[in-house]
């Protein structure tokens, strides 16, 4: 009975079978995490259920107005448990870790789902949690207003780079049409999530940019990200938000690396082209993710952003066919 | 008889009427004229109609492969012209204007649109001129390949900032669904289009939002292209594609101006949020274009960006409400 895998059409039905819900988010939320857990809890409290999004601690203020709405009051207790755009049990934020082990439903789009919850609904064709949470709550007959349309859409155009990404097909294009029929104000929110950028975000980016270190005659690329860069323009965690993808969109780059100094180590963010696997560049350093956007964080004594970008470096050397490196590519 | 305006499905009669078709495109050409003109030759054709597109000297090379194929042989004689995009006979290059009095059917979702074609399909709920080729090919039973498909999405997505831009309708997303489902490489064409950029563009970019100046509390953004950035950096015309729109883009800018310093003079870009009129601002200048983004050029002896710089301001400040000046920023 654990670790089953359930369709849409079932997720709908056991969602509809729940009262007194608490959704879960994942740590260092993006707005597909953040906005299909608004969407949902909103979904179910229109067909007159309790639901709940259980606070995130990590969450940044470009998201607040999605989840805080959706707190529950203190003392509440959940009945059951729903988990959206959860890959793991690790994901969860230390806060959630308590309820990881009563989640009824995970609704997710990630192909590698561990199947921590009772029940998984996993759309690995989905551009976005968001597209399965909408398909649900249609099914669920919930109303889809403005509001919830809103969240849907930023669950969906964030994750797909507002439609960029090669993960978007005809049906999000479709939904979308539906979530702006909905009053979903999708010219305001494209302003806020895609357009306008913060004077911090334009210096770390321009600084990042001038910086770049390019090895294997321009295919790899690497950015590095210091925490006394952070300070100097005063970047917060919304502003590096989509840094990582920076180096990889060069003309010539098969891999771009993004390195990230930080107090538990040097993190590091792998972006692909079809032709290499960043998820298994950072499974060696017990990382992870998808074939084309990986993450893994390196750590230890003396771990500097020279030695964690000699590190990837080797391991891009080892993993990805056809480059063709200099001696002093790998130093 | 003249200036006559005609819905989209009389202008589906109008080109199924037609034979031996010249279309023409505007002057620095962007994705919306070039896509247009490519998807309407392709489907003329589709229909056993002789067509092609008239070559266009300022065509760069990101939209060469869409054009150039439509070229019509040496010799070749018209018996009706078309237009697409072109919102007025001046922006035609000077090789097409002896076409402009002959122009039989002009489409475009200019609301400016002078109406120099004897018949006008003119649509300005369309965020692209595409959208509503799409609509006439579709009316007129032409076919859309996956070809075709290419030159629609690429005149809609260019159109529309990859869909961000307010003029994007539900319309605009399913057009785009249709587009997908008829095999166009919107993954492909998103890469290029909009994903990866030269080391050129990022080195041009990285340095003009380095210098940018503000203005008036932050609410105004000068940034200048001077032609030794360009000649230093190497940036192409379609490296500075998109240039215009930085300034604007950056949290408390209301009006953001973006100079070139042009052979024949300064060419001003003015982008604006919907507390100004950038149309107005320009047309002080004899340009014009739409409320949130036009263009004009300041000539003259001794017109430098400095000089140009000064007079946009002044124009700013004379047109723009609710702003904060200092003395110091006029000048």
């Amino acid at each position: 009975m654990s670790n089953l895998l359930v369709t849409p059409e079932e997720a709908a039905e056991r969602l509809l079978a729940l009262d007194r819900v608490l959704v879960l988010t994942h740590r260092r939320p993006d707005g597909d995490t953040i906005g299909s857990a608004a969407a949902l809890v909103r979904g179910l409290r229109s067909l007159g259920k309790t639901a709940y999004a259980c606070p995130n601690p990590d969450l940044t203020p470009r998201y607040e107005p999605f989840l805080v709405p959706c707190y529950p009051p203190e003392g509440f207790v959940p009945d059951a448990v729903a988990a959206v755009d959860i890959a793991a049990e690790t994901l969860l934020p230390d806060s959630m870790r308590a309820y990881a082990a009563q989640t009824a439903l995970s609704i997710d789009h990630h192909g590698t789902n561990r199947l921590f919850a009772r029940e998984t609904c996993v759309e690995p064709d989905s551009a976005a949690t968001g597209e399965l949470v909408y398909a649900i709550l249609r099914r669920m007959g919930a109303e889809i207003d403005a509001q919830t349309a809103d969240a849907l859409y930023t669950a969906i155009s964030t994750d797909t780079g507002c439609f960029r990404y090669s993960s978007t097909t005809p049906r999000t294009h479709r939904i979308v049409a539906e979530l702006m029929d909905a009053g979903c104000r999708a010219a305001y929110l494209n302003q806020e999530l895609f357009e306008i950028r913060t004077p911090a975000r334009v210096a770390i980016e321009s600084a990042v940019l001038r910086d770049i270190a390019y090895y294997a005659s321009g295919a790899v690329a690497v950015a590095k990200v210091s925490q006394a860069l952070v300070a100097r323009t005063g970047a917060t965690e919304d502003d590096m938000e989509t840094l990582s993808s920076m180096a990889r969109r060069i003309e010539g780059v098969r891999v771009g690396a993004t390195l990230y100094e930080r107090r538990e180590g040097i993190k590091i963010s792998v972006r692909t082209d079809e032709t290499a696997d960043a998820s298994a560049i950072c499974a060696r350093f017990g990382g992870g993710g998808h074939p084309r956007a990986a993450g893994c964080t390196l750590t230890g004594e003396g771990m500097t952003l020279d030695t964690a970008s000699r590190e990837i470096r080797c391991a891009i050397f080892d993993l990805v066919e056809g480059l063709t490196w200099t001696d002093s590519d790998r130093q």
